[in-house]
């Protein structure tokens, strides 16, 4: 807890509270991983949030300590229910929509295509939907470095193409942006699109990190590991991506991308390591299961060219490896 | 129909029955425009076809002639409903699936984001469910050049990015594309995908050529032209685009995307032009409603790069301002 509220301070400390106070914002997807922090950021910054989330992926406990703050709303909801969304926007006069109700378990999507589907690609239809009937004209929307598929260690900038997904979650985000990329061209909303990597950090629930730190408990002996080892990511620290969020979300008129990430990498067994280290385990026995990629649709080594948001004045405090540390040391405490 | 009957020779004489007969074939469209059209081919070089439409845009007329035709069989079936289109997988053995259903409306689009999300979009997707499930293979799928956006006269070729689309049509379709990467990459699914422009011919529902006939039938002294009349577009003539489908649907593994399309282009005051040519109206006033673009979303201009096609072997028998002659020239009749 301590971390967290240290970096909201941060946060505040960049910020202008004048040019920024007073908007009523919507915070799809507030209990969870992402959103939850972003809720506090808002919040710091004098924003009033209405929150929305179905506690599928998200969690009461990321919210709690907000339970009693004044400019702080929650519903419990699914944005693919249309019917319930719209009330919540025929009842509120909304400046801004931050869409963070999403699909984030990649693997649950390659097992049943349905939770893309109905997660992603719905939840984003249907806020556009009610953003267009509301006349509600900003937007912020996570999308992913999955909707730019296999390069093959080919450097991604935002204008790279083609775009082919390997994941339905990767499928999902490309499909939500093409959505958003209309309501900006006919209805005129301002939208600002992030594409990132893995995002670690308190409040994590799914992953390799989160993976390896449960089964270690389980058995300091031994770890499985999915893959080679070799899946070499960038991993972005959950606050680094709440400053950029706040840094741009004044965006411009239509659609602005930005890759959002550092310039860092870390590969699985490097994260092993790691963690045993910071658990104090020493001797323990990898067993790889072999192959490239790690699961179905993984993208197992990837370059992100990351020009156009370092010129705009924003880049990662932390690299990967103290990503994946700093989650480390804040998530053996949880779990 | 004396057209119709010539081009489906003329694909049938650059075929090799033999390495093609015998195939079963799924048709989502049947009854459409383009499906009809395929469909006519496709039991021209002696596969078998299973025919599914809603009619909603498809029309009895366009497949009456197959009545009897021991090759096919037709459903009356929307394909947004999973339960019914599943049961055809489930009790046909099928070989390739062409994905012809779709939202060919765009403005109706506009006026109704669902129309894009059930028609196309869903359609995509329960499609490739069908084919994951029951192991189907190869689909081929038309794409659009709206997936590009507005480009200012940049030239487009199919690895140009940033992709944005300024229609829900063409983000149904790039949202569809993205699925199809998925598929491929997981499930060993090969796919072509063809991005075209406007499409004309015979059995044409819609689009400017169809509104101005009907126009100029009803009053053949005035027209009322959308924009100023400078938008400027490569039509491909319906039988071009089949052969071209006819040619390559034996595609490698994986998913190939090609641009589809004529070198040349017609801007809307020609298509007017060459109307009242045909129909013998002369002294015709045009009304223009001003503005670059014809509705919102439109993309007034734009330049098409063909060279992975004509790589490839194929190229467009007639030029747009052929294509548009003869669509005018078959339409008038049927009109």
């Amino acid at each position: 807890m301590m971390a967290l509220l240290l970096y909201i301070l941060e946060i505040n400390n960049g910020t202008t509270e004048s040019d920024r106070a007073g908007m009523n914002t919507l915070v799809a997807g507030a209990a969870g991983f992402i959103g939850s922090h972003l809720v506090d950021a808002l919040l710091g910054a004098g924003h009033s949030v209405i929150g929305v989330d179905n506690y599928l992926l998200g969690s009461k406990e990321n919210i709690e300590h907000l339970e009693f703050h004044p400019l702080f709303t929650m519903h419990n909801l699914d944005i693919s229910d249309m019917h319930g969304i719209r009330r919540i926007f025929d009842d509120n006069a909304i400046d801004y929509v931050f869409h963070l109700a999403a699909n984030s378990d990649i693997q649950a999507g390659g097992r049943d295509p349905n939770v893309d589907l109905k997660n992603t690609y719905m939840t984003t239809f249907n806020l556009l939907e009610c953003m267009r009937m509301h006349g509600v004209k900003k937007l912020f929307f996570p999308s992913t470095s999955a909707v730019y598929g296999e390069k093959d260690g080919e450097s991604m900038a935002e204008d790279t193409g083609p775009l082919n997904p390997t994941s339905y979650y990767g499928a999902a985000k490309l499909g939500s942006e093409a959505l958003i990329s209309v309501n900006c061209a006919l209805h005129d909303i301002s939208a600002l699109v992030f594409r990132f990597p893995n995002v670690v950090g308190p409040r994590l629930t799914h992953g390799v990190i989160y993976d390896f730190i449960r089964k270690l408990k389980n058995d300091p002996k031994r770890l499985e590991i999915l893959g080679d080892g070799q899946q070499t990511k960038p991993y972005l620290y959950v606050g680094d991506l709440i400053e950029a969020i706040m840094q741009f979300m004044d965006a411009p008129s239509g659609m602005i991308v930005y890759n959002v990430g550092g310039e860092t990498q870390t590969n699985v067994t490097q994260i092993a390591d790691i963690i045993c280290e910071v658990m104090g385990l020493q001797n323990v026995r990898y067993k790889y299961t072999g192959g490239r990629v790690g699961w179905p649709g993984d993208v197992p080594v990837f370059a992100y060219d990351l020009t156009k948001i370092h010129n705009a004045g924003w880049s990662a405090r932390y690299t990967s490896d103290e990503a994946v540390t700093r989650t480390v040391e804040e998530l053996c405490g949880q779990l």
